[in-house]
């Protein structure tokens, strides 16, 4: 059955059947339940079950857009390596993989129908108060084992090797780091904050951070990135957590990473001036500088244990895993700046933003995400963690 | 021919014979004349012609060392590889590859017999007043057209994987820093400075420096280095240079190979203390420090018009180029400073230190070389060029 063709339903319960070896004498139904941008996803499962199976499959194109936008089915091979990979360091926060067949470019998923995606869950208040602590140490620990921490030059390279990914890559400079930083067809300005748009444009100051950032993301290959880990890939349940969607990953630098996490909690942040948490009485806000504050202390807490059995002779000097997580804090705060700009005014934005009905008021929130994206990038230098939280109070006071 | 075997001089006549097509009529003698550490190398040429053919074999382990030390043959592919990718964007200053034969892991190198080697040259005194100019020039024309500046995502990955270099980069990584910064059976320390050496393997704040230099020679792939960039693989003749020996090259950080030049250039500095040089009333060690500085700005100057036509739409943000030169630079420092005490302390010495005949004299110019190097490492993120010109001064009046 292995040579590839586009799946329908009918497709992906006979791949199913197939692969666990299930007969006719099962029923199974299946729905389409993609809702990403690239590939195509059913549910197979037995009617009334609540557990089943997932099949994902790479399109030989960009699944939102069409015939138009060729891209390289390879991605697939890429993200059930990745995912096995990350796996087999933090098999509680990865999501299984059963199953992957290369010339179908589709692999078996284990099915997370009991989880939420983690953004859904932050737009209704839904708190999951261990994800930020779980995010960190799935960080940690993805990232040390395939860093030079743990691997030695010939290891590392092999991985390096094995995980290219160029063309998914390729993509990420220019929508991260290239159209959102000037007036590019690809952007998507909403017209109230165009101004404001312009002023990012002619920030010479800014773009030459960005050409920094941007070189960085490709010569520094410090570890096997997710490559895309905003708050949609990550499913959440009470007590667990798994991450999804790693087509864009690849080695990178590990601020990254955690720097596009750290921004996709700062744009729920910035969606919500002003909002109360009900029956809590918190402020809604102060819950997303604290979900920042754990996963950064969870991922490096995590990180420097890890380090402590490094067998490296020379990075295994005391301290200098504590210097090497500054310079990770630092391009993280960096990664961060660009992945809220170019979600407020780049090709692809986030419900967060977008779901803010009332015009004004969300252009009110997407100068802030602005702003804050413009200090995190132009700042990162200067930025403690307490200076983080010490900004982001000034932005609730302010807004 | 093309079953590998060790070559001896009869073989390497009967490869020059085949490769450039000349018969039996022609007669042809051949010697060994290769003073490497790991390969052979054979000069071949019609009697009393002056110049002939180059034929560099690499053996399947260490030729210092013997077979106790295996080491992949591949490293003559990945040599001629990067001697052609450099010499097509840089034929004045790379040693031009005439074949290359993978099965005899042999190739076939324009004779350089009417050049000097730079280091036998710097110590006869015998000036070269255009190759500190050429070597910037060369650096910054072979570093920027593997970088991120002119190739675009999915070319510079297949370049990385082009010239991936494991084996070689890990000896790299052991010698330069690992190994000179803590008591191992590979270093080579005379004792007059056994007392100096051990207090550079006690100092923590050093080694939390190195360790971030050897995470970083690893993790920053920005250019295609050379990767060995002594004054020994430096060819020079009037107003001519040509840069030899590639075989340690692959992707890395471009301020390796800067730095690595600039040690070279500052061990001969170190050895000549109050040396003034005949005929001409200048202080010897003052060259030094003026084709330090030179090199650095012509790498600088060509590097930086050569960025005025790149195509990278974030990179070629006006501002931008400067301030990477400023981290190629601090870089540059580092690595410079790793490379003085390697070559002082580590198993791999040079002829300007080890040369000198009187020990407490070579004593004196050793623990100079140590003190330059550390305070390079120390220092490189406040030392500008003037106020490493100071430094040196300072070291002239010292010393």
């Amino acid at each position: 059955m292995s040579q590839y063709r586009i799946f329908k339903v009918k497709d992906a319960i006979a791949y199913v059947r197939e692969v666990v070896g299930m007969g006719d004498e099962v029923p199974l139904q299946g729905e389409e339940i993609g809702d990403g941008n690239l590939n195509q996803v059913f549910r197979v499962g037995e009617p009334g079950e609540s557990y089943g199976f997932i099949v994902k499959q790479a399109l030989p194109y960009i699944r939102c857009i069409g015939e138009s936008w060729p891209l390289t089915r390879d991605r697939a091979r890429i993200e059930a390596q990745i995912l096995l990979r990350h796996g087999e360091v933090c098999p509680a926060h990865t999501v299984a993989v059963r199953h992957y067949d290369p010339a179908l470019s589709v692999m078996l998923l284990e099915d997370l129908s009991d989880h939420r995606v983690w953004r859904q869950a932050l737009l209704q208040d839904l708190r999951f108060p261990e994800a930020a602590a779980q995010l960190g140490k799935y960080l940690a620990r993805v990232h040390y084992h395939s860093s030079a921490f743990h691997l030695d030059y010939q290891a590392q390279q092999a991985a390096k090797a094995e995980f290219a990914n160029p063309e998914l890559m390729a993509i990420t400079e220019d929508v991260f780091f290239v159209d959102p930083f000037r007036d590019h067809e690809r952007n998507n300005v909403e017209p109230l904050i165009r101004h404001e748009a312009e002023q990012l444009w002619a920030n010479a100051a800014l773009k030459i951070n960005v050409a920094r950032l941007k070189h960085d993301f490709r010569a520094k290959g410090e570890a096997l990135l997710h490559g895309d880990l905003h708050t949609g890939s990550v499913m959440v349940a009470e007590g667990r957590l798994k991450v999804i969607d790693a087509e864009f990953g690849g080695y990178g630098p590990m601020g990254f990473d955690v720097g596009v996490m750290f921004a996709n909690l700062l744009l729920n942040f910035c969606s919500q001036p002003g909002r109360h948490s009900p029956g809590v009485g918190q402020h809604y806000q102060q819950y997303r500088i604290e979900e920042v504050r754990t996963l950064w202390h969870s991922f490096r807490a995590e990180f420097v244990a890890l380090a402590a059995h490094s067998n490296d002779p020379a990075l295994a000097e005391p301290g200098y895993v504590q210097a090497f997580m500054r310079q990770v804090w630092r391009d993280a705060l960096g990664y961060a700046g660009c992945e809220m700009i170019r979600r407020t005014i780049g090709i692809a934005h986030v419900a967060d933003l977008d779901g803010i009905e009332e015009p004004t008021r969300r252009a009110t929130c997407q100068r802030q995400a602005l702003v804050l994206g413009r200090r995190l990038i132009m700042e990162a230098e200067q930025l403690n963690d307490t200076a983080l939280e010490l900004l982001l109070q000034q932005a609730i006071a302010g807004g």
